[in-house]
């Protein structure tokens, strides 16, 4: 029907939040693109690498999550049928807890070409900029990713009894309860736990303590959303290998 | 004693292959190093991104391990010693079985500055690049990481039990002990298995199979390492979302 020739969407991620930690292919899609479209988590500063673009942000408010995801959807695809370029950015990764599968099926529905661009995932490098690895040796060699949002599903006894390596996304509303289920499951409460806000920008704080005395410290110094909850040996690795924090302290 | 500034050390994720999944913060380092301390999985192209640098390769030898990197250490401190910028560059991300402490203890000991400067791991990008989101809504609301290497300890019954998507680094060799393993925690012998060769390279190949016959499957088609396993039903999702090698086809 069309003479247009339709355009491809890029699933890109932009990374934990230190736009340094964007990836080169990443930013060569910013430079092309026609529409950026961007959630809440991205870091603004990566809009000054697509100048040339319309910015949509669709940052998702709670309560309204299907309604909004399917009109992303919408959108995706519209600008893709008007020939455009398309980077449709996400915090972190897209693949990990990033609700790509909705709309990887919207752009098959549609016949739209796409690509995944990976990111570096808030779960690995707001540990890693703590000094603490999520794997070691020694202390860990597992590491498991959950959600604290559908917890009841995410939070099963076997995962939350690891002795490896626990990593928590979006945690911080659920967290007394998930600390309880991970307890009950049978994990110490002496396990050292590290909670990384805003994890890789400048403002990054992370507060620690263990799976007993989280809850209680994160209240006391007013951590919250955005963060990473971090469960197990590794943690107390940051006290000889603090790299990140202390420098900004001492700048 | 001595009138030299001492370097700093750059510990940076090469990423998983695609040298368009390097960040942009390894590109600017790697242009300011002096020297580039590089391992075997790190794709030569990147080197080019420092040409002024000195390149030294510590790839590891099966069998000499420990000695090895008590040399890698040795080398790290000397250059840093002697005021240079050191980029030790490491496949993928450098927290993610990257045997990362051992380098990070040695610097501290010798008092030298780091940073970490995190990196795409294989086990989130492969599986990406061959149409696996790690997560899903409706398919696996975790992912857990566990090394092929020293498969006893990695391998507890209940990580291994975990419905949720297991990923399994370096594990081409134990294949067979681990598929057995799972299937003994109690995973049913149905469940997906994909094997991403050579992930996020042009070369990339996936071969998928079920618990029962993935061993077979890869003997038959000759896939070995470099790969990593991906287990659970996100698999699936490999049948309508598989962009990459497609395309690969068809150009």
């Amino acid at each position: 029907m069309s003479d247009i020739v339709k355009g491809k969407v890029y699933l890109v991620g932009a990374g934990p939040g230190d736009p340094g930690l964007f990836t080169l292919r990443g930013k060569e899609l910013m430079e092309q693109a026609h529409q950026v479209v961007y959630d809440s988590l991205v870091n603004d500063s990566l809009l000054d690498l697509a100048p040339q673009a319309k910015h949509v942000f669709v940052g998702k408010r709670a309560g309204n999550h299907s309604l909004v995801q399917v009109d992303i959807n919408h959108l995706l695809v519209e600008f893709a049928n008007q020939g455009h370029t398309v980077v449709r950015l996400k915090g972190g990764d897209p693949t990990v807890f990033g609700r790509i599968g909705e709309e990887l099926t919207a752009l098959n529905d549609a016949n739209i070409d796409y690509e995944i661009v990976p990111g570096i995932t808030a779960g690995i490098a707001g540990p890693a900029y703590a000094g603490i690895p999520v794997t070691d040796r020694k202390l860990s060699s597992s590491v498991t990713f959950i959600t604290g949002r559908g917890a009841t599903e995410s939070a099963s006894k076997e995962r939350l009894a690891t002795q490896g390596t626990l990593v928590i996304y979006m945690g911080m509303k659920t967290m007394d309860e998930m600390v309880r289920r991970i307890l009950e499951a049978g994990r110490d409460g002496d396990t050292p736990v590290a909670v990384v806000q805003w994890a890789t920008r400048p403002e990054q704080r992370t507060v620690t303590g263990t799976l007993e005395t989280i809850v209680e410290a994160c209240s006391a110094k007013d951590v919250d959303s955005p963060a990473v909850i971090v469960v197990g040996e590794v943690v107390t690795l940051r006290d000889d290998h603090n790299w990140f924090e202390n420098k900004l302290f001492s700048e």
